[in-house]
């Protein structure tokens, strides 16, 4: 018989907007990283990811949300930068907001389970 | 502005034996699936997963819960069979028991949203 009281549940959430998802921790990690370098380019560079998918990814974001989430500026070098805009930031602590609620609930439940 | 009211969340669980992972929703399939086929070949089959796969996934579970959840028996066809023990029912059973739990609480938490 093994250590019994090491066992433990791990979780992940994701946000749809009907169908479609919104938003999960990797897209959440790429606005953070937009935000903190103010580039899509150096974001996805980042994240190992070409261009192309982190640029997929914000599309889907902004088309999904009531609003976008980021917003390209023209110019500068690299091909211009990128903010992340309020409801951006909106859905970013939206995030952490429901997986922190998520995460004291299952540590509560866990205490109760009988493993 | 899109519609705002059809915003939703999905989450996904794992349970850990320490560091290491116990059981997610694709291991509690292989085992319903063993327990309905009596083989772990054909759930494997059934999951486009090789036996090699299936085997590893079940040895690994029987390896880091207190019991084993799988015992394979000797002879018959294909190499003999496969049954899941009362450690496996108790796992699964256990599996979805967390998953409802958390599924009512984020239900009720989403409604208080302000997406």
């Amino acid at each position: 018989m093994k250590e019994k009281n090491n066992f433990s549940v791990d979780f992940r959430i994701w946000f749809y907007a009907g169908e479609e998802k919104l938003l999960g921790k990797g897209r959440v990690e790429l606005l953070e990283r937009i935000k903190e370098t103010g580039s899509i380019a150096q974001a996805a560079k980042e994240m190992n990811m070409s261009y192309r998918q982190a640029w997929q990814m914000v599309k889907e974001m902004n088309e999904r949300a009531p609003n976008p989430l980021v917003e390209k500026q023209l110019g500068g070098k690299n091909g211009g930068g990128a903010i992340i805009t309020k409801e951006g930031e909106k859905w970013i602590k939206l995030f952490y907001t429901v997986q922190k609620k998520i995460n004291s609930y299952i540590k509560q439940e866990v205490k109760k389970i009988n493993w």
